[in-house]
């Protein structure tokens, strides 16, 4: 999120969708070799699950522009680089270790909260400047990635730590 | 958090301590340009309040470190670097206006965000590898995290956005 002019909320919620937009087209590209990198079963069909979700997720998000009268655009998010840049390297390094699968796991929580934080905030801002069809829809999105986390939250906690 | 070599669960976990602990260092240096950029009162208070809390993390980390037999040190962490570049282009370039209380908010949420999701792996982590000193210092910390997360989350849907 490369924030040039953030002088009302309004623009502060237009530039954060552009965030999360390039965010959630990133991680379709980037889950690919997540799923080809990892051996743990239930991680690798929790991340397949999640890269449908994610295309639906920017499905909807260009119903968000939509429903504001605004073209869908993404602009470069520095975080989610950074986050993507992170996982890749662990992918790279790991040398296809046991403890990979905790590792990517780790990073994918890492991207939901990420995410999480960000569709709080644009939720909300949403609901104030009175976008009401925005609201409803990123409230959907956010529920999906609160309980994607939840998902990778129980794995994270079962056998994939302990076994490495 | 450049991870070089993730053979075992142990290197990860080192690893990944070793991130965070960069990331609480650097945010250290970040927060008082935050706390002197926004207007809002309950939110420099807030960001005041967190920015002892984290020096007091850094010398907990010190302790956790210790723990383990290792001595402190950080490793660069693309993803924190990538947060708070956000975060300072916003103050750079929002020229004072009201929306910078609620787009610093929502910065220092995503940051919050990232903690927690580094912190929940790392206490997880110590509690695998039977570092039980150190699974309590990160579960202290942990804890003080999602009190100051909950404490934005309530700025953010109380008086800030409804003044931008």
């Amino acid at each position: 999120m490369e924030i040039r002019i953030v002088k009302t909320l309004e623009d502060a919620f237009k530039h954060t969708l552009k965030d999360i937009y390039y965010a959630e087209k990133t991680l379709t590209k980037a889950m690919p070799k997540m799923i080809a990198a990892v051996s743990s079963k239930p991680l690798k069909s929790a991340i397949e699950e999640h890269l449908d979700q994610t295309k639906g997720q920017v499905k909807t998000l260009e119903q968000v522009f939509k429903s504001i009268g605004e073209k869908a655009a993404g602009e470069k998010c520095d975080a989610i680089e950074g986050l993507i840049k992170e996982t890749e390297s662990i992918i790279d390094e790991a040398d296809g270790a046991v403890a990979l699968n905790a590792a990517v796991l780790a990073a994918a929580q890492a991207v939901e909260h990420y995410e999480i934080a960000r569709y709080g905030s644009l939720r909300e801002w949403a609901k104030v400047l009175g976008h009401d069809e925005a609201h409803e829809l990123l409230t959907g999105i956010l529920d999906q990635e609160k309980a994607a986390n939840s998902k990778l939250t129980n794995l994270a906690v079962s056998a994939i730590n302990k076994a490495a």
